[in-house]
């Protein structure tokens, strides 16, 4: 066993890190792995994380957006224009296991890295743990972060219900962090100079040219819709099916409907994977179907267009079945290019890692507008992401938290800029 | 007050004590009332059947299947062959206030208007109230009168989930029913020599024609299915349209197609109310949807044949997706007609009561292949079921309640057959 606070050199892989909460927030149900914000198995993260980082020699706290932030700052320099990496613990329902804790397992490889190499660095780092990244809970993406750059009104943030009708404050207040003092948090901003996050990749690029780790080159636009059909709750046995306004069969037509129209427009992606019947009954005629539409593009005007025309096409089935369709905007996100001098940085360290665009949403996307940002993408051998199916083999864990530890490396010991 | 056990002549009307539990039970988010069998609300009611029962000086007793008995029968007659009257309490998610709860309350006031007009029996009279009617905690319907009649294997019972995952047998346990002793009680059914229940109306006949009270002749046959489409979990955002095998299209368009295939076949309903898409998550392409389907149509052969053709229609949808589907039946009832006989003594004391099919399943139909059975129908202005907005006026609860006693007077004090 290592003395002192700070671990053998070398005494923690990525792979092992993420071994270490294997069982935690398993979901027998669905299969996965389900943990939401604030959940106990997110909770147990969040302490399993600031243990790990403690026992490093880390110094941890939690920002008043529930942000979690691990400083590696052993010359004891400012804060201000650090080094930050980091990702979330959070994940979708019935995800896989590396969405997220990839990238902070390793964050804390490569601090334990650059430990055995005897990095001396010119600034500080922080390994930063933002929470609700999924939206899983509270249906907004990235809420940790968007919170931090004053990307969401905090207002709007507070009233946010989970499935249970808990508001997003309640959460907060029941997990010690105070509601009243969520929002933009400038003093943090003005601490990272640099954001670095590592991510499992969510496709199948580096399959396909045989690489393990890429850099990123930019978010897809995205974002996400509550569309609203209502038409006449009533008996399954006793109306006549000519009787009926079924807000259940309008809004299957239009699942449809958005289907189709996100086919037929060239790298747009819309997904409806989450309806919501009520009352959900088996022999009821539901009275109200809420859906939720997550449409991708790379233009913006593109997915706005797309958007209208959805709904346009869900008004005129919904009205053909009697029933009426609204729809909202919960989340929206335009295509987001990250900081062209840090990614040219992060390719000079890795000349061999293709440069990759990805369709998924991140919190160094959300970051973007307001400091240097960049991500790398660790390959998936499945392709597949947000499924139990998600993998990543243990060397290429390894090689993505040498190639973080690369680069934090060069970024630390550089004089800036 | 009234002193001693009876309560004083008059003391209850149907609508009355409707109003006593009329907070039991609201569901704020769905509307209406939400009373699954074994719930705190459901619990609440039996209570307050067992004490308003008690306080009419009836004998109280729950029986192995978790059905509860209210005896009337003052002059102590063997139990055998009794008038048996009564209902459910539980009600599907965000139901009305009548459908169950309406002929437990008549079948209390009954008992007061035959005690008021002192009414000499010659049988006992029981209240019968029956758990999971509706099937909307473990999928079955009727499931107490079926475990009661034999119609459901008590091992299937015991294994059904609720949505929590919790087994019948683990809540009947919790309930103070042992689940060991689930199953046909030949005891309970000798002591029915004639089945009667009162109903809410789940359609507009009565209105049509002007009538508070309706007799019913027949129930038409039912069943629930399970359809489960299966395909390709992945990432909302990361994977293009092309490349896609998601099961919600198919489901989409699989509910669709069953609302055309019932359209296009003369008496016959299909619903899905019910969707659970697997794992549900905003920015998750579903791996499973998991819909219900309830079916009903007066041929059992055309019903047969009706999801057998939908089945198919299932197959082939999914296939053209990448998918798969799957159904498997819940439970099924054939077309019921009510006993002849006992229909035609209820219509000679109700000379203007309009003879009724109904199409919505009861614990009468259950009940009626083993003992003469027979049912009153309440006229419902809104013609509404199963929805906040089914109703029904005070005065026709009124008149309900007494053709509910001069039925049951008949059938009391007649010398049987």
């Amino acid at each position: 066993m290592p003395e002192g606070p700070i671990r053998a050199p070398g005494s923690g892989s990525a792979a092992g890190l993420l071994r270490e909460i294997a069982s935690t927030g398993i979901d027998p149900v669905r299969g996965g792995y389900s943990r939401p914000v604030f959940s106990t198995a997110e909770q147990d993260l969040r302490q399993w994380f600031a243990g790990a980082a403690s026992a490093r020699g880390l110094e941890v706290t939690t920002d008043r957006n529930g942000t979690i932030w691990a400083w590696w700052n052993p010359r004891g320099h400012p804060l201000e224009g650090s080094v930050v990496t980091g990702s979330h613990l959070d994940s979708v329902p019935g995800g896989g296991q590396f969405d997220g804790p990839l990238g902070v397992a390793s964050a804390l490889a490569a601090v334990d890295h650059l430990v055995t190499r005897g990095t001396t660095p010119r600034r500080a780092l922080a390994i930063a743990v933002f929470g609700e990244e999924e939206g899983s809970r509270f249906g907004v993406a990235c809420l940790g972060s968007r919170l931090m750059a004053g990307a969401i009104d905090p207002d709007r943030a507070r009233n946010l219900r989970d499935q249970q009708g808990d508001t997003f404050a309640d959460v907060c207040a029941a997990s010690g962090v105070d509601p009243d003092r969520l929002g933009r948090d400038d003093e943090a901003l003005r601490r990272i100079g640099a954001f670095v996050e590592l991510h499992v990749e969510q496709g199948r690029s580096l399959i396909d040219v045989g690489e393990p780790v890429a850099v990123g080159s930019s978010i897809l636009g995205h974002g996400r819709w509550k569309l609203t059909v209502s038409g006449q709750g009533n008996h399954a046995g006793t109306t006549l099916m000519a009787d009926r306004r079924d807000p259940m069969v309008a809004a299957a037509r239009t699942i449809v409907a958005i289907r189709d129209g996100a086919a037929a427009q060239k790298g747009a992606r819309a997904t409806v994977g989450r309806v919501a019947p009520v009352p959900g009954g088996t022999n009821v005629i539901a009275s109200r179907v809420d859906l939720w539409l997550d449409v991708r593009h790379p233009d913006d005007a593109a997915t706005a267009a797309l958007v209208e025309d959805l709904h346009a096409r869900a008004r005129v089935i919904a009205a053909e079945e009697g029933c009426t369709a609204s729809l909202s905007e919960e989340s929206y996100s335009g295509t987001v290019h990250f900081s062209s001098p840090l990614r040219q940085r992060l390719s000079a360290v890795l000349p061999h890692a293709p440069v990759l665009e990805t369709g998924a949403g991140h919190d160094a996307g959300v970051l973007a507008p307001h400091v240097p940002t960049a991500m790398l993408f660790v390959r998936n051998p499945t392709g597949v992401s947000h499924s139990p199916e998600e993998y990543v083999e243990d060397e290429d864990a390894e090689r993505g938290a040498v190639a973080l530890a690369d680069c934090l490396e060069a970024l630390l010991v550089s004089d800036g800029g």
